[in-house]
């Protein structure tokens, strides 16, 4: 049976931290969906083609990797698609939290879906879309914090 | 290429924690190698080979498990061994925040092993090795809290 | 003096988390009132009515559980209601540093109002209410993480 | 039924955070154990002799209080003496996650202990026995971190 | 050079714990400048001007002390008044962890601005602007928690 | 009044962690005491003599860094020394937590000094002296975690 796994996200930009988990966890996969949820309540700070497009240039180079949207909860998706894998990215204890309380839900909901955890790299640990946005809003330079292939201006 | 793992731990005993997150794996890789560290400076509460012997009866049924003991470090032991993920459970954010200096560090010597987290679930979470040596010292029963093939008395 | 506590809330809707808690603590108090917090500014999921209701059901056969719901701060209505303790369950760490604030500050407003802690049950450390919405909002099922009387469909 | 807690602790030396708690967890309880835990392998910095005296006369104005040691496992004391709640104060975060792993293992072995927290007040949140041994063992004055009563010099 | 530090915040209202901080940083720096980020898109709770007199007042007699209202990003502003220490207050690990964050993303903009950390004193740790704007919507006292200068009836 | 602070540690050995909070707040201060505590009881990796060679070395190009060793209580040096700030680097929040408790409690003895906290830099962040030890225990190279000037073979 093929390994596929989602990286579920608003990637509202896609940072350097997203960048790097999804490289490093090509090896144990054999495919990566990279899946932007939809919240029909909420809007982006990007259009959701913007968001899907820098996602697609950013990863252009890797077959394995696969660029689509969804709407509704990640494991419905995960159902439909016959995925089996949830992967995210650690940075700090809070997000640990989170992301166990949202982890433990989902594997009481449907216990063959697993989520799996990659630890973002030190140079990449401090890295946050929403102070992202906030630098972008304010006419900040954000290169330092997003993939080189983004261009924001 | 195969994607082979290893499991470290001292198992002193080995825990219902350690044996859910290590069976929940298992779709994951082609192997796991639960990896006992010896450390000579430091004797642990069980004799190695009743550890040894423990995880071998507990993991019995599983021909994708190896169970192996190691001296040094693990990432030496990954390189060796040509291993390319290392296993880790997480329970609390303490567990994530000691977790990720080891797993950063090893990162940053060897850059090609990754550090892979599973959630330990939730009626696993507050299983404490530490704790059930204290109890085992005590006369008390830890039959709730190891896994079921372990004979303890 | 008789103890009573209050356990508030907005019990949008109530979860077998609230559920452990206010049970497992009868014991210790003479009376617990489940008080739903009326935020004139935020309206809930489900209306207050609802909410209301479930409770009354979920608690039926418990005579010393009373359900009220009041508008302004929590120690305000202790006062007027004679109550001296404050009931609450802690699930993660960021629960505790959220809940210190709260309590240290009610603390200092009036140093006779106590607040109580216990722990939530492994099983239900996970179960968040906000997530609950949120797989409801979607039409996922909830069954494992509202008490089994809540007719939710 | 009487509601018995126990507030079990080395007490080497009591601090003023654990009078404080015992202090106002009173009108909680019809009595409270205050217990010294004699751990037959980890000799006290205090003789145990005089840890009790100090707890005596800190307490000597409270009838409700007892205090008394014992050996083995906290739980085991509270089947034998039949008391029914463990008292706890809690500090910090790092206090929080290592109290919910206890508690929680408790309460899976005896479900029928609950185990109840209070705060710290803000003053006493950062006072910590090993420091305060460290500071006394380099003679320096502790007497902000303990209770009046005692006699240190 | 002299050495100037900027302590941003909303100060929605200034409370003692920001106060606390603030003074206590006085012997570090050649000047404080108290800014207010004034952020477009989201109001205050108390009007700029009646925040600016509140810290007029509060630090009327420290000459070392100026207070400055700012629109975009706090980098920037240094970079513009040639700052380069930011000044910031940690009670919590829940602060800490978000003003790691920003300090680090500040720092890797400009590496030249350092965040500077003092700790909240223990009795003002439990402060928390949010909580005292719900205390004063419903017509709580908040004596206890902002400086005796103001005057908030 | 000149600008004193000590930066207290094992530095057994010194990382390049100390190593960057320490020139990042050369610009904060007149002179920085770089201060090895000696506990009478607990022996180091290396040698007292040792680690202090190694300072001199890391630090020889900058006049304003003195290298001492202390027995006792920062505090207590700080007084005898009049040294009024104590400099500390945060990595993660189990850190924080441990600075606070410290920092509380000195200030608590003796309100004239204060504790001043730099953020370690996101490369530095996971560097953990006990883990450096374990690496040259068992072998390893740890050069990507100590400064350039120090020879360990």
């Amino acid at each position: 049976m093929k390994r596929i796994a989602i990286f579920p996200g608003s990637f509202d930009p896609i940072t350097k931290g997203h960048e790097s988990v999804i490289l490093r966890a090509l090896p144990l996969f054999d495919k990566i969906v990279v899946a932007i949820g939809v919240n029909s309540e909420k809007h982006g700070f990007f259009p959701l083609e913007q968001r899907k497009l820098w996602l697609q240039e950013v990863f252009a180079d890797h077959a394995k990797i696969e660029i689509v949207s969804y709407q509704g909860l990640t494991i419905d998706y995960c159902l439909k698609e016959n995925i089996r894998f949830i992967l995210r990215g650690l940075r700090t204890s809070a997000d640990f939290e989170f992301e166990r309380t949202i982890g433990q839900m989902n594997k009481s909901m449907h216990p063959d879906i697993e989520t799996v955890f990659l630890l973002t790299t030190p140079e990449h640990t401090h890295i946050n879309s929403s102070i992202v946005r906030e630098i972008i809003r304010n006419g900040g330079d954000v290169f330092a914090f997003v993939p080189a292939r983004l261009k924001l201006s």
